[in-house]
């Protein structure tokens, strides 16, 4: 950590202040060097608006979009600029990231967070969307058997997500009983993802595991006309045999970034079990060892106070 | 070719005698030992009924669906007996297929080929339904920009079908500038693929190639949140790189065997430019010199005349 000067703010961005931040996998996986990106990291966080051209926000508690698009092109025109082709993203790619004291982000991506909804639990609200964004690709019938494979964070939030929004029946897979618990009592059915998982039993399977194992056991879990949402941003080749997917006819539908709205819906429900996913807390200075834990086996979410 | 005798018809079956049937990449990949099938092949046909329980049916000219279901099971009762875990398909797997003089299928499985349908037409019913088979699982809108790669039969036949059928903007990749006319023909603009390839440019792109690079560069050439169809059966594991998959949001649909109420209806219709997509033909007892001439570089279908 050093201290580094207060961001310049640029005309539609918001000066915000930040009051915690989580640590994700995409955080730990920067730092090993991939995506290229060496600025600093951060794009789960809640902070407090301390300049804006737009005056209602100033002193709002407020969580933000991690895509900055450039409001121009095709993508942008049809409202997805989760896809602009020249975007930049908070702490990943070209916009340094929310793991400071302030951060800038454009107006426009930020929402307020409602009073009941805690700053913890704010902090939560990017991860949230990424597991609702499936619901704005798949549409999952109630009571649909739907595995989840992997019980990190993604995966025990998409678990959640499903159960609470869809009412579809989630079987998490993982190989860790403590983290299984979690599920277990927001209503998942669990299992330890052994070698010998159940072959085309699943009309949904997320994969979450973040391993290439994981996208190939999931095609194989995945009834006939079955969906395999990819969830697990893997780097490098994936070897993977394409024949039962085209002769079972599967989909597999590539899933990413979701939008906040849902998201802090659901935070509002107040459905989530979100306090038992928090692992530890550190101080923004002590940022180097935040990581470290955060990069333990076994370790969920991993916050920074400001 | 051998004599064989005439086979044994079972309760529910036809006694078809061959009039025509049509060789597929499948059946020169049968002969190269993929799918472990040693019996007889041969899965698109036209041929007339001999015998039958359906009295109706006896003198009729007909084509058949290919996978014979159990008629017991979950798939089955779901209407998708072509996903029936315990099928047999004809000529491919467990059922002796229809190049030979006689062959039998279930009455269930035929559909009487209208008058004004040529016998020669006739046997692309299969491949055309297959080609269909993709309306029933991805809406295309009209004048999307879609993008089909490879000018083999299947290629072909799926590039006149989206374009009679949804109206699509379709351009067709391929290598043979003969071949490339005769989508030409049908309405389609044609490039010749190189390795400069289109970069995310299409909503749609359908893999007929038949290769892995094919997956490949469908994913490449197609737009954030668009589709890409899987018409390739490949052997073995296929690299690709699913990075640009889960980021760019794409759908990968997997798409085999369909239904044939469409593909004769298209065939009745007198759209489709058939005749140009005919090489050769060859009596029976000719099938080895037809295998041959079907392999060969260029040629498309090569038919089997009993």
């Amino acid at each position: 950590m050093r201290r580094v000067p207060t961001p310049r703010r640029r005309k539609g961005f918001s000066l915000i202040r930040l009051l915690a931040g989580g640590i994700c996998n995409t955080d730990l996986e920067l730092q090993r060097g991939y995506y290229g990106f060496a600025g600093r990291p951060g794009h789960e966080f809640a902070g407090e608006v301390v300049e804006s051209d737009t005056q209602s926000l100033v002193g709002k508690r407020v969580v933000g979009e991690i895509n900055l698009q450039c409001n121009r092109c095709l993508w942008c025109r049809r409202g997805l600029g989760r896809h602009c082709p020249s975007r930049t993203v908070l702490g990943i790619v070209g916009h340094p990231g929310a793991f400071a004291e302030f951060l800038t982000l454009p107006d426009a991506n930020l929402h307020t967070v409602p009073a009941r909804v805690s700053t913890e639990h704010a902090v939560f609200t990017e991860p949230i969307a990424a597991a609702c964004e499936i619901l704005d690709q798949v549409r999952i019938p109630r009571n649909s058997p739907v595995a989840v494979l992997g019980d990190g964070k993604l995966g025990l939030l998409i678990a959640q997500v499903l159960i609470k929004i869809t009412g579809a029946q989630v079987c998490l897979f993982g190989r860790h009983p403590e983290k299984l618990k979690i599920a277990a009592a927001a209503g998942a059915t669990t299992a330890i993802a052994t070698s010998k998982l159940p072959q085309a039993e699943f009309d949904f399977v997320v994969d979450a595991t973040g391993s290439p194992e994981g996208l190939r056991a999931a095609t194989s879990m995945t009834r006939p006309r079955g969906t395999v949402i990819m969830k697990s941003t893997v780097h490098g080749k994936v070897g993977i045999d394409m024949a039962p997917v085209i002769v079972n006819e599967l989909t597999l539908v590539g899933s990413r970034c979701g939008r906040f709205e849902p998201a802090l819906k659901l935070l509002q429900s107040g459905k989530l079990q979100l306090d038992a996913m928090l692992s530890d807390e550190f101080a923004l200075a002590d940022a180097p060892q935040a990581f470290a834990r955060a990069a333990e086996k076994g370790v969920l979410k991993v916050l920074l106070r400001a």
